[in-house]
């Protein structure tokens, strides 16, 4: 048992993770932040793909640093799920753990003999967890549920970028990272709830609700109007949002205005061509009013415009990439980086859960394990050959 | 008490929500959603500020469509807490509940004699989650905490787009929606954590931590190659990820492409430009590649390359906007909306919590309150005043 954090408020909780790639994953690695015990359940030939999913290709070992960075504070156990022997002694760690999370596509554990149903004989007190793509039912239900093809058909690729630009992706897995997010809460609502009723409990959800939910903004705007959102012919930042909401270059760089009364912008930007337009027109004439402080903002450098904008407590903020965010002192007094030791040689740097929990930091910094390299240990630990004979 | 669902896992969790805009009313709104009772304590004049903020100058009554699908399924107290007398009504409302969340900037509770050490006096048992938008020290403690400003300040506009665009927006409040998310899993976290210790839990988020942790992908791969991740010259959806992955244009939509192993890919596309480059290259020659892929893909129409891609079992995907994906079986068959009595003639169409318990829908069909029109009635049955006197 690695991640021996005395105080964290999920000690003594013990998850097993059947899961691959991020969604399942980013949800175990919650879990261990804040304290849990987290055993992966790896197929012993390949185990976790993400072992092999590179970005950017990076290796740390075999593995790549994305597996590294997102299964951090975990254990590996192996096992063969069509071999009886060693499935009966997944079965036996399943009736000592509180939580299983699974992210395989629908019915393959209802052909492993471990779909929710048939896992409560062997623990009556399990929060059960699934994440499928898109539901159970229906013509998606088998498709896979990868991130980038989930946005493509959620309809998120029409909220970024501007209205005659292409769809426009978010470059981030913020599918797998939303939905690992809602199951980590819903386990943990089950756990409290747990505290009532002595019973198992399952939990259901897929990456198409969370995408859906994420969105409620553009579908509860669009079910009032009848109207698609439209993005904003320039600099839009947010469909559904007046003028000036966007990003505005500079003449040296860019920078961020948020909800600014269209008023006191009129002061700080002093030209008679926003004359014509009042606040009652930031959402009618978005698009016209928008050009004009385009126009306007590109003249001055970011400094000049933050300076007097900040002045009036206005809501802007200059741009900054990843290495100017590092150099700031609220990066460094955040402590927002981790090492973690790979061998004796080898360390990488990662970021933290950004949970702080009467003050103390989560910090996760025992490194991503070895296929299988824990199997050993939990097997004596949890007498699970013994009980299975 | 307008929550009445009998069986969801957060009953008879009281939660007072001391927020405004999105950050922590949606965290108070999964914890309805959940089951917890949540009562918004709001400044008597104006309230919560996001009553008057309108998306697409969509308004319900008095106040926007937002404010109505954020806190739908809560209740509202309204008190001065500069007010003496209610001060001590709150506090008295305070020493009877489960978890209280503010997103106020550094200093205000404080002031208010409403922060953690002094709370603590009135409840020894509270979580207390405390959400600001930079930390609390450090030159950009006192900057609004505002989801664009921290997007323009975390790194997070040179993700989407492509290499030669403009920084890019996520089109949607990314930052508020994840640390919203992530409070909650704090706060069910501590819960599950008082039952083993009874004492005050205190839990600190911010912004930038939210979508720093987000960004994990990013800082690891800078801090690991010492290099700014870039975008894509074309077709980037995720800087990190090498080619096929992206968004193509076909001759009639867009269709994304996954992580597809390149030899696969050349067998749909048939073209000796491909010849040339094989798996090993797909970060090296990414951009080439993606740029050969574009020309290829947008000689068919996207029925035609899904129908060759999806018979390979290849990731791939059509692009649908919120009507066609309205219009499919999977989103009919996930029941994924939810009808919201606002008066008697009045009713708005809202999605609904993305988790399932025990097959059941967390449905949250209360609409959100008018300012302050619970008062009188919490003021009685926790008996705020006559505790006071």
């Amino acid at each position: 048992m690695k991640n021996k954090s005395s105080n964290k408020p999920l000690k003594g909780i013990l998850v097993l993770e059947f899961c691959q790639y991020l969604s399942g994953p980013s949800a175990g690695l919650r879990l261990a932040d804040l304290g849990a015990r987290v055993i992966k359940i790896e197929n012993p030939g390949k185990g976790d793909l993400c072992r092999v999913l590179p970005i950017k290709d990076q290796w740390v070992d075999d593995n790549s640093l994305l597996f590294h960075t997102i299964n951090r504070n975990k254990e590996s156990y192996t096992a063969n799920l069509k071999s009886g022997e060693e499935l009966a002694e997944v079965r036996n760690l399943i009736g000592k753990a509180d939580v299983m999370i699974h992210n395989f596509r629908p019915g393959v554990m209802e052909k492993l003999g471990l779909d929710f149903e048939k896992v409560q004989k062997y623990n009556a007190e399990l929060v059960y967890a699934e994440i499928s793509g898109y539901g159970k039912e229906g013509s998606w239900a088998k498709k896979p549920g990868q991130d980038l093809l989930l946005q493509a058909m959620s309809g998120l690729m029409y909220a970024s970028g501007d209205q005659d630009d292409a769809p426009t992706p978010f470059g981030l897995a913020i599918g797998d990272i939303l939905c690992g997010a809602q199951v980590v809460q819903a386990i943990l609502a089950a756990l409290v709830y747990r505290k009532r009723q002595k019973k198992a409990v399952r939990i259901e959800i897929s990456l198409l609700e969370s995408l859906i939910d994420f969105q409620f903004e553009m579908f509860t705007t669009y079910f009032a109007s009848g109207k698609l959102p439209k993005r904003s012919a320039v600099n839009n930042a947010h469909a559904l949002l007046g003028a000036p909401y966007g990003i505005y270059k500079t003449t040296n760089g860019h920078i961020a205005l948020a909800m600014i009364p269209l008023n006191d912008l009129k002061q700080i930007l002093r030209s008679n061509r926003l004359n014509e337009f009042d606040q009652s027109m930031i959402f009618s004439h978005r698009d016209e009013i928008k050009s004009i402080i385009f126009d306007l903002i590109k003249e001055q450098p970011s400094e000049y415009w933050i300076e007097k904008l900040e002045a009036e407590g206005l809501w802007a903020a200059q741009l900054k990439n990843w290495q100017e965010l590092k150099n700031s002192d609220s990066y460094e007094l955040l402590k927002l980086e981790q090492e973690i030791s790979i061998s004796e040689h080898k360390k990488i740097k990662t970021n933290r859960c950004p949970i702080r929990i009467d003050g103390e930091i989560m910090w996760g910094e025992v490194r991503a394990p070895r296929l299988g390299e824990d199997s050993e240990n939990i097997k004596e630990e949890f007498n699970l050959k013994a009980a299975h004979l």
